[in-house]
């Protein structure tokens, strides 16, 4: 950093800030309102920044809400890994994981991410933005999953059924969209532990 | 029957006929061009029936787009149910199952029913009209899976382990949305076949 850049700082935290306040304005509104009712001037009144600034971090909002779906994202797993981290005193148990990633996908974030997926399935151009952040999103889940389960994928049908294990939190996710589905959930994926504690032999 | 009713029954056919083009239209519709899309005019268009016609048989597009999901559901489970009575002879494996349960729910229906989900997630009116029908179609479902897979639900933890199937295929869809997910797909319920085999204990 040179000296000359010091005296900016502060503008550029502000920056920072006004963007992280759009991007997190912008999950609410895509979680509560949806797809059709998230434009850049409705996250911009929401997040109480000008529909001009707001104009200068996204041009459009399929920028917008990929954006902040992808922070939404990065936070999500940054706040399941110190979660894991304070269990690691004790060995995290399967239920501990399974239940932590059943929360991450019935929180407004899967919601938001919900309706961005759907939009992008009849739109080719979202659809462009939405595939590789969806590709790089699953990885990271993936991989944290496999370390926090402790699975080892070198075992033939490990790697599936922590796949598996993902897709049915997802399929949980969608289950959970319109009804409380709470006390139906926890039952399944008590059972579904104890299933995955078979099937990866721990 | 009254003898009076007989001569209208071709014209009955027919009115039949023009709403099941209809609702067939309307899940064509709805699972490629998305829920904004898709009007009781548009629909009507793709159907090849006049606008007027179509208003007789529903008023709305929230008629018109629960009536076909609910239609297509009933087709799907009657098609299902006759691919497992061809299997009957010997009995359905556990793979010849979950592969076709997956099959289900990767079609234009599941896609049709995942823009009316998402829609009514934020409108209060549509959710009054989707949470019931979403209710006895999941019911209906579980109901066939048990069947198929012969599972015995007196037993502790093979109601959910059931029903975990269902949201494992559920979540499938959902990662078949935006890309070509077949080869993953179906190596993650082969293994799944495995896993529910010794959780059923079959």
């Amino acid at each position: 950093m040179t000296a000359q850049a010091l005296p900016r700082e502060p503008q550029q935290d502000r920056s920072r800030a006004t963007r992280r306040r759009l991007l997190g304005a912008a999950i609410d509104c895509l979680a509560s309102v949806g797809w059709a009712g998230t434009t850049v001037a409705v996250v911009a009144e929401r997040a109480g920044v000008s529909r001009g600034a707001a104009q200068h971090h996204f041009r459009t909002r399929e920028e917008l809400v990929t954006a902040a779906v992808e922070y939404g994202s990065e936070v999500r797993m940054a706040q399941m890994r110190e979660r894991l981290d304070v269990l690691a005193g004790r060995r995290p148990s399967t239920l501990d994981v399974v239940t932590l990633l059943g929360e991450m996908y019935t929180s407004p974030l899967f919601r938001a991410a919900l309706q961005l997926w759907v939009a992008a399935s009849s739109d080719d151009q979202l659809r462009a933005l939405v595939v590789p952040l969806e590709a790089r999103v699953g990885r990271e889940a993936h991989r944290l999953t496999v370390e926090a389960l402790g699975a080892d994928e070198s075992v033939p049908g490990v790697r599936e059924t922590v796949q598996a294990t993902l897709d049915l939190v997802r399929g949980l996710g969608l289950a959970g969209l319109l009804t409380d589905d709470s006390a139906r959930r926890t039952r399944l994926l008590t059972q579904w532990a104890a299933t995955l504690d078979q099937a990866l032999a721990r």
